[in-house]
């Protein structure tokens, strides 16, 4: 099942906002509908929203004859969200092709498109040889957030390794932090791992670092938003915490990402730009007040992993062993 | 305003699960409502079920004539929940009263009604003075779960503090985390510290720790469910990542409790029995499902901050200097 493809002229997406109750996708045919799809998360995961930039730039390339309208929309869609840098990466690499008519700006997102599929299996093999090299088989992994098939156009980062750790015989349980607020592995990694028939647990946020450091996984295997020069990875708001337990715990905090998750140009994790999102996510559930309502919410939606907490990054080209000096 | 007390022969409770929407308290006229109450959150905090707990017996002297029914009914009450020692301890201090009779029970119960208000004002301003003597006046303080006087007779543990913070000008923006998954820190905390008129902030679970990197806060202050002999400390699950966060960052992480929830027969926190909770709390919202059906969640509702993170432990009677080398 792919999570978002090209369809009809228009940018075909699953309504991440609607699982795991109901499977049905989204048709944006305007711009605006691929902006709006791209903030309210209904397509969400850094090389997703960076594959939908891209077939976003294609429709808007459909969509105006005028090549300066057409980069003005690229420039909007970009700009979607800010800390996932495979977005403005993906756009960046259509955008060469604008000038030479639709067709080529397709085919150029359609490539990305492929390019995404084949990436995922590549890192996520390699993952899984990489740990299978260190822990015996059956192999416990703690996930956060959702970087699955679902946060790309299918098969996943983070959960890439886990299902080729689970094609060759090696996984044991999966542990999911639910991933507050907006429940992503509550709704989407459980909802990915159950479709798999994979053993897994929700955890709380706050209950993964104590899963890692009572021994009840062997690794932490997590996505990324953004990787910085020196390392440092920006990733969902709780992975942080994870990272300095599995230091204290002396297990392998193992990052999972495309090459087009690394921005050298961003020199460490202080340089990038965390999103701060509606607090409503946090404050409302379901139209309905949690917290008083004069109570503010920050809903800052990453957090950096320092370097120094990042035992490896595996990438669909390489293994960055970071815990041995080596850097993006 | 009190959490709980003693009134017209029942014991009276705000009902904490139904904040911060309503403000209404629960009558237990019978043994098996206030072991009802304990279980369902009703009353929930370390000191505040103790002292519910001393009261249940109380009131179970009142309704039995038979000791050794009284002494049945204190042992069902002191197992209503597991983790925090307090409960059991304060069962313990009015159990040797049953002989003498249901008011010698009452008295020594409303005993620790008033010790408990007091030994909170105590370690209150205890705390405070810690901070200062330390941080430049305003204090911006991290805490997680609630440590209010809702999980007190009044006044708190970890807000206890702040409280003190406040009455001495001192305090700046407290940060609540929300504490999943039954929200006492969006629900009780933010509800005491808006009607303290205390500026505050909520933010999940998982983004506690880089409001502590970020150098948002210059403490960390959290109540406990239970204290170990050698300093580890038992609280609501979440608060050990803080406890990592705050070691990383070198601010002090301060752990308010009263004497009662030191448990010397507890080596270490490896002895602390865990207690897991319904997971229908992770998987379920007002009702709603969140997980897929298949899915199972594992809801651990503590965890134990190794002692090499505390900072210090402040009681009503003294402080433990726990990071230079202090035991309780």
């Amino acid at each position: 099942m792919l999570t978002l493809e090209w369809k009809n002229d228009r940018v075909s997406m699953i309504d991440q906002t609607r699982l795991p109750g109901e499977l049905v996708s989204l048709e944006a045919g305007t711009v605006d509908e691929v902006i709006d799809a791209i903030k309210r998360l209904v397509v969400r995961g850094a090389p997703a929203i960076g594959v939908a930039g891209a077939l976003g730039v294609a429709l808007a390339a459909r969509l105006n004859s005028d090549p300066a309208a057409v980069h003005a929309e690229a420039d909007r869609i970009a700009e979607a969200r800010p800390t996932a840098v495979n977005l403005r990466w993906a756009v960046e690499q259509v955008r060469p092709f604008i000038a030479a008519g639709p067709d080529a700006v397709l085919a150029k997102a359609l490539e990305l498109h492929a390019a995404d599929i084949e990436a995922n299996r590549a890192l996520g093999y390699r993952g899984a040889e990489w740990l299978l090299e260190r822990i015996p088989s059956p192999v416990n992994v703690q996930t956060h957030c959702n970087a699955g098939g679902l946060a790309c156009v299918e098969w996943g980062t983070a959960l890439g390794v886990v299902r080729a750790l689970h094609e060759k015989g090696s996984l044991g349980r999966v542990f999911a932090d639910e991933t507050r607020p907006l429940l992503q592995g509550a709704r989407l990694t459980a909802w990915e791992l159950d479709q798999m028939g994979i053993d897994h647990m929700v955890v709380v946020d706050g209950a993964g670092p104590t899963v890692i450091v009572r021994g009840m996984v062997d690794c932490v295997v997590v996505g990324a938003d953004r990787i910085a020069a020196n390392g440092d990875t920006c990733n969902k708001v709780g992975t942080f915490p994870l990272a300095m337990a599995a230091a204290r715990a002396g297990i392998p905090f193992v990052v999972a990402a495309p090459e087009s998750t690394i921005d050298v140009a961003t020199p460490n994790g202080s340089a990038i730009h965390i999103e701060e999102r509606d607090p409503a996510e946090i404050s409302d559930w379901n139209g309905r007040r949690i917290t008083p309502t004069a109570t503010p919410a920050l809903n800052l939606a990453f957090d950096v992993t320092p370097a120094d907490l990042v035992t490896i990054i595996v990438t669909e080209s390489r293994i960055i062993n970071v815990a041995a000096g080596e850097r993006p």
